[in-house]
């Protein structure tokens, strides 16, 4: 029993991620009734976002520059490079601190069922970057999933004809984990690939 | 490492309840990179709900009428108001199927902390409508949280100069609820309330 401007609303807000109908239902509500300022907020910024974001023209990520912070960045290590399958993945790898290379972020991963190949994820933007000469070293960052795997595979295959190290993410046992409650391929993994003191 | 309006975008969606910063990320890039066209229809919906949407002068729900839905449908029982906290609340009081009368929205409950008292939940507007003589019986039906049992009181004692049946909804076992994992409080009330067969 929403108004039908409402419901329209609702189902506007329920076409994100993670948002069910009830939830956006109660969204569509809060955003007209308790904070219509926040919720102009919203649409102003929202609408700049969809005219001015747009791609990195070097690593693909989302910026409104030509090139993104990290790509502008000249202390950056660009001889490493790491493939990551979404945005989100240089926000962790950043906050881990564990990096100062560069990036080069494919949106997705190989899906072949979901209409996803090379050039949707823009492979050869990725060998032109990789054969300008400069990188000598390419960390395969995806996800440790059946698709990620598969994806970081089919990388490895096409980047070898160039001369660049490539290496995949380390598998383990994660900080805090519990080796009783770790499955078993993790476990066998984390034996194969021990570091010694 | 988003971008600055990749940034404003996602504070921006941090603002509606539930979505915490990352989540906020996630739904930004979500909306730029995989999703622009239900993006701009969300910016034209959200803009277009904010100019039109207001309350019903009956009722005070959500609507972009004068009066919304249920307020002009003829064939509701005009004796029997139900007061509630939400439009939620109306939506699951419908989906119950278990009341044909008209309701009352007050947009929240008395919480003198936050400075909401009877003139932020509209009292006055509530008092005229059960002064015009239609109504019979007002149902309380705010939370039954500590707040919402206050604000059920306090609309009790300022009905009672009126002559109508005032009644609260009520409380109990819920359907499927196990008497042993039910409070104890709960069950009191239960056992007080009891009806015979």
């Amino acid at each position: 029993m929403l108004s039908p401007l409402l419901d329209d609303l609702a189902r506007a807000l329920a076409t994100m991620p993670g948002i069910g109908r009830k939830t956006a239902q109660r969204l569509a509500i809060h955003l007209i009734s308790q904070r219509p300022d926040a919720a102009r907020g919203l649409v102003a910024t929202l609408g700049t976002a969809l005219d001015r974001i747009g791609h990195c023209q070097c690593c693909r990520n989302l910026t409104e520059e030509k090139l993104c912070g990290i790509c502008r960045d000249t202390r950056r290590d660009d001889s490493v490079l790491c493939v990551v399958e979404s945005p989100m993945d240089v926000v962790a790898l950043e906050a881990s601190g564990g990096f100062r290379g560069r990036y080069f972020v494919l949106f997705g991963r190989l899906s072949p069922i979901d209409g996803i190949g090379p050039d949707q994820l823009h492979f050869g933007q990725l060998e032109s970057l990789v054969g300008e000469g400069v990188v000598r070293e390419v960390i395969l960052a995806t996800n440790l999933t059946v698709e990620g795997e598969a994806t970081a595979h089919y990388i490895a295959e096409r980047l070898r004809t160039n001369e660049v190290k490539i290496s995949r993410i380390a598998q383990g046992v994660p900080t805090g984990g519990e080796l009783e409650y770790v499955d078993g391929q993790t476990l066998g993994l984390a034996i194969r690939g021990r570091a010694h003191y």
